[in-house]
């Protein structure tokens, strides 16, 4: 080992006070708040398949962790802690610490503490397991929307997939679309405020398409969206004027990490209340069905359809 | 997705009563056990570095969660969740399905729940993270060894880095030393048994010299181990006859994933009747020391060094 990543690791590591063991030993020591159920997720980024290795080290430590933090949103859980396994084809001292920047930057946004992972040598990769709280019975679901409920997205959809396109095709992306696919913003906060109020909830990693059908599968449901309902910042509308086109990126396009959420028609105060309380946008999109599959409407009430499906989940 | 990986891997998921959520949404949720801490831990395998794509796949699933109950093991605690990243460079069926008969025969001895995971696309390699629960301020660490304590170790020692060593120079290894190598066996009993009785406890995951070496240094000490007290397999006797030569892979070679632990004198009964209980074999090595660093001394009672360093963590 050239230097000592892990006490580089270590040194950087800001505790909580239920953590009894940190970073240093076999393995950390958490203490659970007592009432609450534990919400546990892991996802794995590697390089030329979630990121290239010319993005800023700083931007993957942040989406690494981002990707993980928004399973626990979408379950209404607390971020309270996370291990980062580390797979390096090299020891690079430099690039661990600006990576380890964006790291710990939104750990400290979500009060999460690392205690604990691996470091080993290989193809450049981070896996990141977190660990939420919630109080027990409260944890949103996925199985849970019901015919009639309205279908609501948080935040713009398409942003990230819109920058991601124009990675692959050479242009440089816009600064706007590029942030939100490099430093996506878990939604932690509006998950949260949804406990009691939405019925099925999820997050859009996969693209709406894909991940709403989950939702509607998982509830033995469906769901019709209004394709101009869609909310698209101005960047995407600028970079995709034209409405249909700009439908399919926003339907099928993945990585936006914004919350897709169903709730009764009565709830829509609350809904509103809980987007206002968290000062994050919410829009309404459509209507869960009893039909299966999600389908699409243009403004004139014809059906339309996306042209591309959504990532899969091996990519 | 040319198969269906994730819900191959659930119908294969045993759920336990503390499961309230598996696998199939953004994050499982859990319920950890009243006046319990959790204990969590996280290591990846990664093809070329931990096992060769020649390994059976059975083995390097079992082995893959292995390395982490071990790490549960050290610390006392119960396992009872985990969750898979599983890396593939193509989806491959056949290799899955197998490599899942060696996870899942482990996780049921040891009455693990799969709760989640991960499947990317990428070179192959396996992520776990396990999670135990040991009740409150129970949890056995590194860092409290004192001076007098005696040294102890289960099982046998050398016999992991031997096959290794036979691989590597192009020998078929022996089969039960082979077998050390691929399926390591977790002291998940005697780490639950030592709790109370062991001051400090590590698993021998980078071989004794830097385990033991952490342990000393943790707790602000040392170690005098007698060479020739190191616990030898009859294969590993057989495979290196010459004394030095074996206490050289002994003291050095990782993998075995026995535990190492400290005790003070008057609970030798204590110790044994642990290791009776459980059914595994320890030996008494060494004592804890004032003097920093560990020494090793042959049978008469002279110095003696190893001639090669313990692996290092990044590899």
């Amino acid at each position: 080992m050239e230097f000592d990543l892990i006490a580089r690791i270590r040194s950087r590591a800001r505790l909580r006070k239920d953590v009894a063991t940190g970073i240093g030993d076999d393995a950390a020591v958490l203490r659970p708040a007592a009432g609450h159920e534990l919400v546990v997720t892991t996802d794995v980024l590697n390089e030329g398949v979630h990121f290239r290795a010319s993005h800023p080290p700083a931007d993957i430590g942040w989406k690494a962790l981002a990707v993980n933090l928004s399973d626990l949103a979408a379950m209404g859980a607390e971020p309270a802690w996370c291990t980062l396994s580390l797979t390096l084809p090299e020891p690079d001292a430099a690039w661990c610490d600006a990576m380890l920047d964006g790291f710990f930057e939104l750990a400290g946004l979500h009060h999460v503490a690392l205690v604990g992972g691996d470091t080993t040598r290989g193809p450049l990769a981070l896996g990141v397991t977190a660990i939420g709280q919630v109080r027990c019975g409260q944890a949103l679901r996925r199985d849970t929307a019901r015919p009639g409920d309205e279908v609501w997205v948080s935040g713009t959809v398409g942003d990230a997939a819109a920058a991601l396109a124009m990675e692959q095709g050479g242009r440089q992306p816009d600064p706007f679309l590029h942030g939100r696919l490099l430093r996506p913003s878990p939604r932690v906060a509006l998950g949260a405020a949804l406990r009691g109020t939405a019925h099925a909830c999820i997050d859009l990693s996969d693209g709406l398409v894909s991940d709403l059908g989950h939702v509607c599968s998982a509830s033995g449901a469906g769901a019709e969206i209004i394709a101009a309902s869609l909310p698209a910042s101005p960047e995407l509308q600028a970079a995709w004027p034209d409405d249909p086109t700009r439908w399919t990126w926003q339907a099928s396009g993945g990585d936006d990490y914004e919350l897709c959420f169903t709730a009764p028609p009565e709830a829509r105060e609350r809904v509103v209340a809980a987007a206002e309380a968290t000062g994050t946008p919410v829009t309404r999109i459509g209507t869960i069905t009893q039909a299966p599959g999600v389908r699409f409407v243009d403004p004139s009430g014809r059906p339309w359809s996306p042209s591309r499906s959504g990532y899969q989940h091996f990519r």
